[in-house]
């Protein structure tokens, strides 16, 4: 059965607050005639990162807005299913800016190969791609741990953080991780091979923190912002470094969210607080496919994922990526994938 | 005439908000007996700085909080007077943490000798001091200036920040100040070399920040911290970097000062936000007295002083920091300086 339609999910309004279901619309266009040079994907998985959310203010930021009609930007895996492209050919494993739709048309500029091999699509996705990278290079090379040092890590049970977590053990620092829950913070260290677990939600953040870090904290990978920086900035060593990973707390607020208040600190303890996008890295995938892939065959490094069947349920599962109910990475999937 | 008292001003009470004079009490104690491996430093300049606000806090930064009954802490150089220190002998010229006294006793250990030279005492305590030492070494190493770049200062007028601006104009690069006054605004291009400058109390920052910098900021020295900071933030170009020298907008205030809300840019602009201690550098200072040494006998660098006379207006005096009245560094006169 051959496709002749191409769905997609376009913008219909630039979100305010959290995202809603009416700020899309589902549509369909034919199937689009492949160019020269050009390639057509077959969407496998897409993404659901909080980044989407940045991409939909009416705002540049490091990349542009994406605009009222316009297909939701997003990151992705597919097979090539038609190629003019002499560096794509059909049946290649691809990952890129995809988009909410089930094929993507693309001249190979934001497309990146799989590399080969026998993991899963959806794990090389993730290892391979935008969660894998940012935990990687932002973990090793923003935040250069240092063995015996203690790392904290906050949104330590999504996709990033769990693998910021396990890329530090590996590296001989001693890992705390801040979540909400109890099962959450449970899979940390039963799992996750995180030294501690704190539930933010327990409440008593700076006794938590005080207890899981008793020599205090070298290096703070920051994935929300918020209360939680402040927390964290209070409990830096000096000479610490915070990774300004993102802030998540701030992503769907209408109104202006207070900076840290703590900030003054980075002066007198001489702190690092750095910032930093993954795809600044995208030169250096292969330091990080080869680690990767040594890690996850010796059974070193977990990657947890959770599936939502459809490209019709993305506008609802996105939410879910802000409401902190996800345990591992969020994925749709679109089609069959590759070998299943 | 040979002193037989000591005076002194010590702490009364930990201020809240701007200091007051009944914070201290001017006090008397006879002069005290030189031990073994000590030494006597009859005062002769007290450098006023706004760090002097954070360590009379009730709590510990980087160094332990003023207590109170003790001498209120403060750089100055002086003359040694009495030695049992193999170190130092009688006549050398010193600077450190000598206190608002008239005599410090010590072991040595804060107190470092002044270079040898014909400058005045005035001008080698603060391009060999503290001064000196905050702005060379938090722009050349914590903020990297390159040739061509744009740098933005903040506190222009103040003693750190012109020379951090005219650093910047021997290092090639296109040199912003900000402060508050016409007059210190003109001296800045006008005296100090600096290519712009930016009047904060003629309002829109932002529109003022924008014409000035045509390219963006590279690189942004912050001696203020609050709005200037997040108006800073916002003109940031990817990979800029932020030197957090100090946040002189919030030394005196009694409620939680909010954090700069643009902190969220530090990620998508990839930028490095770093604090520094000056002190931290004290083994690097040699590099430090060559450039200065140069650059200053060639005419390449202008150092201002304000020097009030007598210990006694000391806790008046240390307030004009605050209030941005002082042209260059402010100093208290303690008693006659070697040569005059």
């Amino acid at each position: 059965m051959t496709a002749t339609l191409n769905h997609q999910w376009l913008l219909a309004a630039h979100p305010q607050g959290m995202i809603r279901p009416t700020d899309f619309v589902y549509s369909a266009e034919p199937l689009p005639v492949v160019g020269d040079g050009q390639l057509l994907i077959r969407v496998v998985y897409l993404s659901l990162d909080p980044a989407i959310r940045g991409w939909l203010y009416d705002r540049t930021s490091y990349l542009q807005p994406v605009q009222v009609g316009d297909v939701v930007r997003c990151l992705g895996g597919g097979v090539v299913e038609q190629s003019n492209h002499p560096d794509f050919k059909v049946g290649d494993e691809v990952q890129g800016l995809l988009g909410w739709q089930e094929h993507a048309l693309s001249n190979g500029d934001t497309i990146l190969k799989l590399p080969p091999g026998t993991l899963p699509m959806v794990t090389k996705l993730g290892l391979f791609g935008l969660v894998g990278r940012t935990a990687y290079f932002g973990l090793l090379e923003i935040g250069r741990p240092q063995a015996g040092e203690t790392l904290l890590v906050s949104g330590a049970g999504g996709a990033v953080g769990s693998l910021v977590g396990q890329i530090g053990r590996l590296k001989g620092v001693r890992v705390v991780g801040i979540d909400g829950g109890a099962e959450k913070c449970a899979w940390l260290v039963n799992e996750g091979g995180f030294d501690a677990a704190i539930d933010y939600k327990e409440g008593d953040l700076d006794g938590q923190l005080q207890a899981a870090s008793p020599k205090g904290v070298d290096l703070y990978f920051d994935n929300v912002g918020g209360d939680i920086l402040d927390a964290a900035l209070a409990r830096m060593n000096r000479f610490g470094r915070v990774v300004a990973c993102g802030s998540i707390s701030r992503y769907n607020s209408t109104t202006p969210v207070p900076g840290p208040a703590n900030y003054y600190l980075i002066t007198e303890r001489r702190l690092r607080f750095q910032g930093f996008v993954a795809m600044d890295f995208i030169p250096r995938d292969s330091e990080m496919v080869a680690d990767y892939s040594q890690w996850f065959q010796e059974g070193k490094i977990i990657y947890r994922t959770e599936v939502v069947q459809g490209l019709e349920a993305a506008p609802v599962a996105i939410n879910r990526v802000f409401e902190g109910t996800v345990n591992g990475k969020l994925l749709v999937q679109v089609s069959r994938p590759p070998g299943e």
